[in-house]
């Protein structure tokens, strides 16, 4: 009943410390992760998918090399809950996703994964147990061959300044950055003086 | 020269072990977040924007409760090298972001960040040491409001099944899931059955 390499409460101490709390979409990511790795192909570096932005992301990032910020986890706006490893140089890869036609084992876990019930009518002590013991009996796995660059950070190419807010941008964004082309979210900026360390 | 609770070495230990390497801008970026929180404006909760993908989101999950899975850390795509902290409820925030004109004082960071030196050219130690010597003195800070609408996540709303693939996603997405409109980055998908626990 490991985590990769950590014990089950290992992880539940993790994905706490890591995500802030124990949210049942992280534990059942530790399984999906999990089984991902012991279905891995061959091969020395892997990068991650994972098709929802909600929880899944942290569990990748906990367990794996894979972080958002290096670029080795792709988040893709499927709303699915699934996540692949994949060989970064030939794409052969292990898709694991949570299958609803075994979740009926485990009817907690459904309602939760589909909606049914509104948080106040959880029972989140029973619908953690119902996970620990569903593991990865409620996962399904395939094989998949990914085309990376579907999925990849595109990178930032050439930066210039911007004629508007002064930083550095990538130019390829057009004559000024996007911030200052009206996407901003700012509104009220005001520089603060920084006092010299 | 404490990056947020740690001093400079913890900080550097932490950046490897989660990012994999001791990136330049992931180190910049501790001083980024640090600065940051030095100058939060009152309140209880914050949530976290990082101007671009690359390195700086792993300073923002390394050093507070924000990830990218919880929610708490938004990317917008301006490709600026700046993070904002702002309270979750009323908008205000502090911007911090890499000020060009500071960095020529430090001219191997400033080559680094407009990337006028391929990878090859660079003095990565001279690089790491004019980035501790520079500290919060390459950075500018600017008081903001934030409108959140603009940057967080949206709910995934009620979900049902793909009559394609059979998993469940969000019936807002339209009659069948992403995936399966054509988005999907995989081929050759062949089911692996997974043995009992």
């Amino acid at each position: 009943m490991d985590i990769c390499a950590y014990s089950y409460e290992e992880y539940l101490h993790m994905v706490k410390s890591f995500h802030g709390n124990l949210a049942p979409g992280l534990v059942i990511g530790g399984f999906m992760v999990d089984l991902a790795m012991r279905n891995l192909p061959e091969g020395e570096f892997f990068d991650a998918i994972s098709e929802t932005p909600v929880c899944l992301p942290d569990a990748v990032q906990i367990l794996t090399p894979c972080t958002i910020g290096n670029g080795w986890l792709s988040i893709v706006p499927f709303g699915r809950f699934a996540v692949t490893l994949y060989d970064k140089y030939t794409g052969a890869g292990v898709r694991v996703y949570l299958d609803t036609k075994k979740l009926e084992a485990w009817p907690e876990v459904r309602d939760w994964y589909l909606k049914k019930k509104k948080k106040s009518e959880q029972d989140k002590d029973l619908l953690m147990a119902q996970i620990k013991e569903a593991g990865h009996g409620m996962l399904g796995v395939q094989k998949v061959q990914v085309d990376p660059e579907k999925v990849r950070r595109k990178k930032l190419g050439p930066v210039v300044f911007c004629p508007v807010c002064g930083e550095a941008y990538p130019s390829r964004d057009g004559d000024s950055c996007r911030n200052c082309q009206g996407e901003t979210p700012y509104t009220n900026v005001i520089p603060v003086s920084v006092p010299k360390q």
